[in-house]
C-alpha cells in the first residue's frame, strides 16, 4: 500500500455501539461499492460510525470537512509551483479514488451544489474520476468508496442536495442512541460511573423535547461526553453541565433556565 | 490516433436498451455533425445512451459535468507554467475538437450562460474553437461532434439554456422507460430475477405518480438497479428498498410513509 | 500582412443572400470606418453578413462571442509568463487594431457594461487603444473597424447598452429573410427540394407568429437548414421537424402539440 | 520630458468650437491646478474640450476609461513578474503624477467609489500619490492636473460620486452647442455643406426635446457627424439619418416613427 | 521547544482580576483539553483572560483576530513560492496545533461559516486537522487546545455558529465586573486614585443601563481605563470623559447629554 | 531612523489654525498612545490636523486612504515575488508599528468591517500585530499611534464601525471653524484680501443651513480656498464662485438657483 495513503488506516478499534442493523446494512452496501449517505443531526455519531466501518473493513478512511469554499480543485487536486516547474498533486477525492479509500464527506450540503457535481462520474456505473485539469481519467481502484454525511435538519431553499446528486447513493438513518445504549457510552467515554452517566443522559432527553421549541438542536453524545469528563475531573455535576450542556447551546435566559432546572432535577 | 484521446474511446459495449428510434435519429444527426440536446429526467439513461452511440459510431467520448463555477478556460484550456515557462493544455472541449471526439457536456443548464457561449462558434457553420489566449483558431475535426443533457424540470428563471444557444441544437427526448423495458434492464443490471425486478419497477411507477406532489423527482433506474443489487447480496428487500428507494429522495414522513407503504404491497 | 492576423481571412465566399441594401450601407460605413452595431433577433444571418462583408471587403475578420465574465484584458491583452518572464499577449481587440482587422464582438450585451468601455477610445476621432497594463498605446490601423451585434430581444433593466456605448455606432437592422429567399436559402444550405424547404418555410411563418405568445423566440433560418439536411439524409420529415424545430425551444405540452400541429399540416 | 511619456503629447491641434468662457476659465484652474471635472450628457464634446486644452498648454494628456471593474491598481501600478523577479509598473495615474500629465479620468462614476478613493491625496494640499505596495510617495509633478467627467443624467442611488470626492474638484458646465456653432462642427467634422449640416441639426435638437419623454438621451453632435459623413459618401439622407441617429438609440416601434418622420420632415 | 512557538510564550503574568470560579473551571477543561468558547460584551476581559490562563498554563498563545475575509488557509496555512519552489507555511491553527499552543479565534463569529468548519477535526476525538493542500494529517500535540470567543450581543440571523460547531465546545460565561473589582482595575491599570476610579466605575454603570435603549453597548472597562490614564496625564476629568467614554460610542446628540449629564453628576 | 520610514516626516509646519482645545487633549492622548478617532463633515480640516501634530511631534506620519477594496494585506503586508524567492514586504500598518510612525486611517468606515479587524491587536494593551502570513509578530514601536477619522454624516446601516472598534479609540469632535478663524484661513491659504474671504466664508454658511434640505454636505474650508485662489488668479468672483463652490456639490436647478443667488448677494 502506497505510503501517503497508509495514514489514513485507523489503526485502532474506535469505540462505536451499534444501534440497529446499520453495521450489516452497510456491509452489503461496501459488497457492491454503493455510495453511502449517513443522515441524522448533529453529534449522534455519524463520524464516529464510518471510522469503525472503516477500520472493521480495514480500508483506509479519508475525511473531508466540506464548507461554501471549497472548490472543485480541493477535491480532486491542482498544480502545484516546484523547483521543476510545476508538480501534480491530487486532492483528497483522487487520493481515495487511485489507491482505493472510503472517502467520507463530511456535512456534504455545505459544498456548493456545483462542488458536489464531480462526484458524479465516481457514483455511477463509469466510477471514474477525470482530472479535467491534469487531462487524466482515474478509474477508481476497486477497494473505493464514497460516504456523506447529511443532517435533513439543515435544510434549507438555498443548501439543499440537488436531486440528480441525491440518487446516487444509499441512505442509513442514524439518531441518539436509546437511554441504555447512551447510558453505556457516557460511562465508557466520559469516565464516569453509570450513575452519573444516567442522569446526564436523563438530562439530554429532556432537552430533545425542546427541539423545534426554543432549541435549534438537542444536546448530543458528544456533549454528554464532555460533562462526563469535568465531572470526572472532580467538578461539580451542576457546574460541569452548566458549562458543558446548557451554555453551549443557547443564550436565551428562560431557555437557560428551563435546561437549568432540568439539570438541578437530577443532581 | 492521439495517446491523449485514446483513453476516451469507450472499449466494451455498454449495456443500452433502445426505447424507440432514438439510435437512428442520433446516426442521422451525427451524419451531418449536428450538435444534439439530450432531455430528461435525472437517472433516466442519457449519460448510457451517449456512451452507446460513442461506442457504436467507435468515436471517443469527453463527458464534462457542468457546474456553475466551471469558468470558459475549463473547456478551453489554460496556460500552465512549466519549468521552461508556460504551456499551453487544451481543455476538454478543445481536446474533442481538435482530435475527432464527442463532446458531452453534462447538466449544461447548470453552468454560467457565459460559459456556454463559448461552444457556439463550433455550434454553427463555422464550426472553429477560437482559443482567445493562445492565439489559436481551431478549426473542428471532421468527426467532432458536441452534445449536451439537459433536465426541463429544473429551468428556472435564474438558470436556463438562452435560446441563441438552444437553437443550435437538434433535441432528443428521454424518458423513464417502458415497465417491460425496465424490468429487463434492473434484471440485468442488477442481477435478481425477473420476478423482484418486475416489483421493483411497480414500486418505482407509484413514487413517479407522486412527483409534483410532495416529490421533486421520482424513483431512476438507477435507484431501482441500486435495491436489486443489495437484493442479489441477500438484503431484505424491504431493507434494501427503504435504503436505496425511499430514504435517499425524502425527509418528509409523509412522504416516507406512503413510499414505504408501496414497498410493503408488494415485499 | 503578419502572420498571426492571416488566419483570420475569410478564404471562400461565404453563401450570404443580400435582403436589402445592407451591402451597400455597409460599405459606406466601412470607407468612414464608421463603427457598427448589427440587430436583431437569433439565427438570422448577423454573423454570417459580418463574414460576408469581410470576404468582400478582403479584410480578415475576429469574432470575439461575449460573455459575462469577459474581462477587459480578454480583449485587450495580457502578460503571460515565459522562460524569460513576462510577454506581452495582444488580445483580439488589440490584434485587430493593431493590424486592420474588422472585429466583431457577437452579442456584446452579453459582456459588462465595464468591459464594453475599453472600446469607447476605439470609437471616437482618437481611433486608439490604450494597453494600460503595457504602457502603450495603439493607433489603431487605417483598416481598423469594430462591429458588435445585438438583439434587442435580451433587453433588461440589467442589461442593456450604455447610451454613451451605443451613440458611438450607426446600426443595421436584421430580420429573417422573405418567403422566398428563406426558400432558396433552406434548398442552398439544407440540401433539400424547393418544396422541401417551401415548406419548412411555412412551419417557420407559423411559429414566429407564436413569438410572445408563448415561445420566446420563433423559429430561425439555421434550424429550418437543420431540419433540412436530416431530411436530406433520409429521415422522415416529421421526426426531423421534431427534432430539429419543435423539441429545441419548447417543453411546454401546449405550445409542443401547436407546433406539432403545424408541422402535420405540412407534412 | 521622458519616452514613455512623450506618446502622450497631443501633436496636432484638435478641432474645438469654444461655447462660451469655458477656455479661460480651466487655463485659471489649471494655473492653480485645481482639479476639475466637466460635466455633461454624453457626446457633447467633453473630452474633446480636454484634448483641446492638453494642446493648448502643451502638457501630455493620459486618459483613462473608467470602469467597474477597475481596480487601485490599473490607476497606480503594479508589480510584474519579470526575467529578474518583478517590476514595478506605473499605471496611468502614477505615470501622470510622476511626469507632469494632465490625468483624465472619463466617466469617472463607472468606477467604484473605493477606487476613486486613491485620487483623494492627489486632489489636496499633499498632491502625494502613496504607492503603497510599492512603498513609495510620489510627490505630484508642478504640471500635474486631474480631471474628470462626469454625466449627470446618470446618477443614481448606487453611483453617484461621494461628496467628500466632488468638494475636492471645481466643476464645469457642458451642453450640446448652439444651433449656429453645432452647424459649424458638423460641416466642418462631417465633411457637408452648411445645408444639409443645419437640417443635421434641426432633427437632433427635435430629439432632445424627447429626452424624459421616451429617450434617455438626445442625439450627439457625435452622431450628426456620423450621419454626415455618410451623407458625403453618396448615401441617400434618410438612409444615412436612419442609420446614424434612428436605430442607434431605440428599438421602441414609436419613438422610432417619431424620429423617421422629424427626418422626412428635413429631408 | 520551537523557535517559532516560543515567541508565542507570555512572559509576565497579565495584570487579572478573577471574578468567580473562571480560573477552576478553565484548568479542568484544560486538564482533558476540552475546546472552550468564551462568551460576553466587548472589552470585558476575554482576551486578558485567556492570556493570563496561557501564562499560568506555561503554554504558547496564539491568537487570531478573525474576520469575514480569513480563508481556510489563513488558518491551516498555505504554500509559498520560494527560490527552490515552493515551501508550505503552516497557518496560525497549523503551529498551534503541531506545536501544543493555546489557539484563541477572537471573534470567531465574524468568520465565515465555512471557515470554522476546518476546526472541527480538532474538537472531537480525533483532535486531528488535516492539511489537504499538503496531504498531511497533523495530530494534535498533547498540549494543544482551542478557545474561541464570542459575543452573543452580535447574534443575527446572517452571523451565527452553527449548532455543530457550538456543540463542540464548553462554555463561560464573562461580563462587566463588579463595582468593587472594576475599580480596583481602573485604579491598577489607569494610574489614578481609588476615588476617582469609583467615580468613572459609576459612570459606566449609569451607562450600561442605557445598553438597548439607544445605545448598542455598555462603557468597557477599557474605556474606563483609557479615561483613568488621560486624568493621570492632567487632562480635566470631563474633558477626558468626553474624549474617552462619550465620544467613541454615540453620535446621537440626545444620547451624548445624557451621558455628559452622568460626567457632571460624578465630576 | 530608517530611510523608508524617514519620506514619512512632515518637512514643514503645515499651516493649522487651533479651534479650541484640540491641540493639548491630542497631546495628552499621545502622551498614553491612546488610539484616536477624529470625527468630522468632510474638508472641515481632519487631515490638516493629523498633518500638524505629527510635525509638532515630530513622529513620521502614514496615511492610507481607506477603500472598501482594501484587504487585510493591503495594510499589513505580503510577499513579493523576486530574482530569489518571495521577499515579504511591509504594508504600511505594519510599517509604521514596526518604525514608530503615527498611522493614519482616512475614512476608516468605507474599509470593510473585516479589515478593521486587524487593527485590534494593536489598539489595546498588548499593541502587538500578527503577521500570520509571515509568522511574526510585531511589537509596535515606543512611538506608534493609531489615527482614524469618521465622518458620522456617512454612518449607514450597511457602513459603520463595530463597537468593538470604536470602543478602541478615545474621539475628537471636528466642526467647520468659526466666522473669524475660517475668514484668516482663507485670506492665508487663498491669497485673497480679508474681504474678499469674508464674503466667501458668508456664502458657505448660507449654504451650511441648507445640509440636510436638498444638501447632502455644506460648503467646505477646502472649497472656499479653491475660489479663492481663482479670484486671486483673475476671475471673476461670480464666475469663480459658481466653478468652486456651486457647481461641484448640486445638479439640483433649484438649489443651483439658491446657491447662486447667494452668490449674487455678496459679489
Amino acid at each position: 500500500m502506497n505510503d501517503v495513503i497508509k495514514q489514513y488506516i485507523v489503526e485502532k478499534e474506535p469505540y462505536y455501539h451499534s444501534v440497529t442493523d446499520e453495521v450489516a446494512l452497510y456491509e452489503a452496501a461496501y459488497s457492491v461499492r454503493m455510495p453511502m449517505m449517513l443522515k441524522g443531526p448533529t453529534g449522534c455519531g455519524k463520524t464516529r460510525f464510518v471510522e469503525y466501518m472503516a477500520w472493521k473493513l480495514q480500508k483506509p478512511l479519508i475525511t473531508v470537512a466540506c464548507n461554501e469554499d471549497m472548490t472543485a480543485s480541493d477535491l480532486v487536486g491542482r498544480f502545484l509551483l516546484d523547483a521543476n516547474g510545476t508538480r501534480w498533486q491530487d486532492g483528497p477525492l483522487a487520493l481515495a479514488a487511485r489507491y482505493g479509500a472510503i472517502c467520507y464527506l463530511d456535512e456534504v450540503v455545505e459544498a456548493r451544489q456545483d462542488t458536489t457535481v464531480v462526484i458524479h462520474p465516481l457514483t455511477d456505473n463509469r466510477r471514474v474520476l477525470p482530472l479535467e485539469k491534469k487531462g487524466e481519467l482515474i478509474n477508481a481502484h476497486p477497494d473505493f468508496q464514497l460516504v456523506i454525511s447529511y443532517n435533513p435538519g439543515y435544510q434549507s431553499l438555498m443548501k439543499d442536495l440537488k436531486q440528480s446528486t441525491k440518487q446516487r447513493f444509499g441512505a442509513l438513518d442514524f439518531n441518539y442512541p436509546s437511554h441504555d445504549i447512551e447510558t453505556e457510552i457516557v460511562t465508557h467515554e466520559g469516565g464516569v460511573s453509570a450513575d452519573i452517566a444516567d442522569k446526564l443522559v436523563s438530562i439530554a432527553e429532556r432537552a430533545r423535547n425542546l427541539k423545534g421549541h426554543g432549541l435549534d438542536e438537542g444536546i448530543s453524545t458528544r456533549m454528554l461526553v464532555y460533562g462526563a469528563s469535568l465531572i470526572a475531573k472532580g467538578v461539580d455535576p451542576k457546574d460541569a453541565c452548566r458549562v458543558t450542556l446548557v451554555r453551549p447551546i443557547t443564550d436565551d435566559p428562560d431557555m437557560r433556565d428551563a435546561l437549568d432546572a432540568a439539570v438541578t432535577t437530577f443532581f
